[in-house]
């Protein structure tokens, strides 16, 4: 079942390999089908090199049980099970530990909106959640990791912000569709690099104006948006 | 028509790309034809992947109207057109998001000529524009954008300091080809990184010497030039 | 004798290439055959390009004499000996001069656990030994290297913290086996990089919590892990 | 005349191309002839990509004339010139613009032997020449880069520390061979990096002990010297 969305998820794991943004066995990519109620995932520790479709795992959104698969999904399917079941216009979402945008999650700062790259994906900082307190650490830890993610969100629409840091952790990306989410933790990954960089040449530096924060991010979402060619 | 030009202006696209300045479909690079009175540019928002000749946007130097081309232009055309219309000696333009030139950018600051690799291709700092004020963000955005590069070379020669950053954007770097305009985004990017890392180690370093600067931008620039082969 | 493992250390030192943690004829990487009481390592000063198997030394654990070999062992090799002889589960060590790690052996102090990504892999900071005496420096050099990272670990178990900083020199890492070996040399690199990054972007920011390093280390390690594919 | 020298002063252009320390048209390497008098110098602003054993200039170490090739010598040709008229031991020269090398050369201090690589390499600190003085700027310019250099190494044996920064320029790395030379740029410009990484990290890290220093530098150079391979 799935076999398409199988295909997809597998590539876009692939694809945080090839650039860069994961080594080693880390990371994890899953979209959901939402006509389904299910989610795609990839499998826990396997070798990106060995990596094909049929390992990728099916599991319900709503009782997070595996419908399909033989090998044991990603150790954070419940994190991503609740991003689902809370944002209903999310389908696809990547986790990595790139390096910049990791160091940002490990220093427990948001990201500022710095420049145009930033505002063209991001409509403001990218928020960083609480820590997780110890009681949520040892119990149902990567389900609560998924809760205090919404947590921070309560006024934030996910497509407007589509990531997070996790505090001490690392980013999760997310996007209306699986490709969406990927390129938006490539774009994360060079916008926490830039800030950086930006801060140690300039630590004064102020985020960017509220009108070149709506410009930049009007020009690629919604209704008035004229990057790009148009949708066919 | 403007076959040719069209071909380099996808080739100067795609070096951008190689030569690590651009990632997804960001940058884009344009060539004046000063006789047709025409631009062709990058169309907005293609993946350099599926990138061809054909796809370039052929634009009226004087109107600002497409003359050829199915696709949307970038829609960092105003931009290009002003800078064309301003500086006569230009005609090639490159922008590029690229991480350490848009750091500074970002920050606000221009580039100091601090090392010859800098005063080889750049006759002092690099100049970093004024913010845009609201009104000049809400409307004619990249027009503006182009307006205030100019208002900030007007006492400079666009050849002797062949790139700018755009405060809280990105840098447009140009020169009297396409090829130069892309060579000098390049050396930009180096000259940025070098530029932060060299205060980095000793944040109280003033830029060179008036006579330090003088030699290495007359040694390869101007009649008196000896770097490099005799022209044919 | 023992073909497979020379096999094995061969391919460890070309993968230490690839991963981009040596350069030159940088570091060196050894295995231990407990049942034979030999170590199997990597021959002193030979190019990456040429390197094979057969040119792999074979070393007596007990006595550190040459058992098998046309070539001179790694300079390094009385440090690997005493690890061996210190540490009874460790199988495989690594020694890179890689940059970020590096960095933080130059500057004498130990990695602090700021991230999931460090507690995934290492159960606490990195840590780094004290400078050698003179003495030790002088004469023995490379077999007191060993001695003063076993003085470092007196109340440490070396598979929960599989790597060390040597102060003014470089890193060591080790596992069970040579691949995890290999994998924690990489693994460190990045850690080291992002914890540099980490306190540049909040210089206060400290180590991560008790039971978060605990969930983290557990989730993979010993008996109550469940990261990865149950081992068959 | 001198083909294989040729070939060799190409080739080893090209690595410093393929090991990232040079750009564009940056960088040049050259080899002396001690026997010929003569010196084999990449040409001036020829691109990488076209070049060729034959393209490389034969100049005399004694006048400084072209002896043989159509094009240019490097502009740079009388600072090696003057590099191999005093340093008598010198049979190779590669200068390049790399990032880490060049910044610290920007910056206008010495790379502290912060580490064990560093003394592997370099007999204590990369020393940094002074500031040019207009005039010797104004006339004779490349002559007077290499005669500054001189004047800084005067109680310095060049073999020992086989590299220079010369202010507000680039390093200059030399050696007893030509692939000596080469070799010394590369390791140069990771010292500089991981250098500066250091200090970042812990800014009031001393330099090695100088029994450190002795030890390793003792180990690869001299009578004494251990690493490697013995000599055929």
């Amino acid at each position: 079942m799935l076999q398409q969305l199988k295909e997809q998820v597998c590539e876009a794991n692939l694809r945080l390999l090839r650039e860069g943004l994961v080594i080693l066995t880390w990371g994890n990519a899953s979209a959901a089908s939402r006509v389904h109620d299910l989610m795609v995932i990839k499998p826990s520790g396997v070798s990106y090199h060995e990596m094909r479709p049929e390992h990728m795992v099916v599991v319900s959104l709503k009782t997070g049980e595996i419908v399909e698969g033989h090998l044991r999904p990603s150790s954070d399917t419940p994190t991503h099970l609740e991003i689902y079941r809370a944002f209903h216009s999310v389908n696809g979402i990547a986790h990595v530990h790139s390096t910049h945008a990791t160091a940002w999650a490990q220093s427990g700062r948001e990201i500022p909106a710095l420049g145009t790259t930033h505002a063209d994906h991001f409509y403001g900082a990218i928020p960083c959640t609480r820590e997780l307190k110890t009681k949520e650490i040892q119990s149902d830890y990567e389900k609560n990791t998924g809760l205090v993610i919404i947590e921070r969100f309560k006024k934030i629409d996910p497509l407007h912000i589509p990531a997070v840091l996790v505090a001490g952790h690392a980013p999760f990306a997310w996007g209306a569709t699986l490709n969406d989410a990927v390129q938006n933790a490539i774009v994360l990954e060079q916008v926490a690099r830039m800030a950086n960089e930006t801060l140690a040449i300039n630590p004064k530096r102020q985020p960017l104006s509220k009108a070149l924060l709506d410009k930049h991010f009007r020009r690629k979402h919604g209704a008035s948006a004229y990057y790009g060619q148009k949708k066919k």
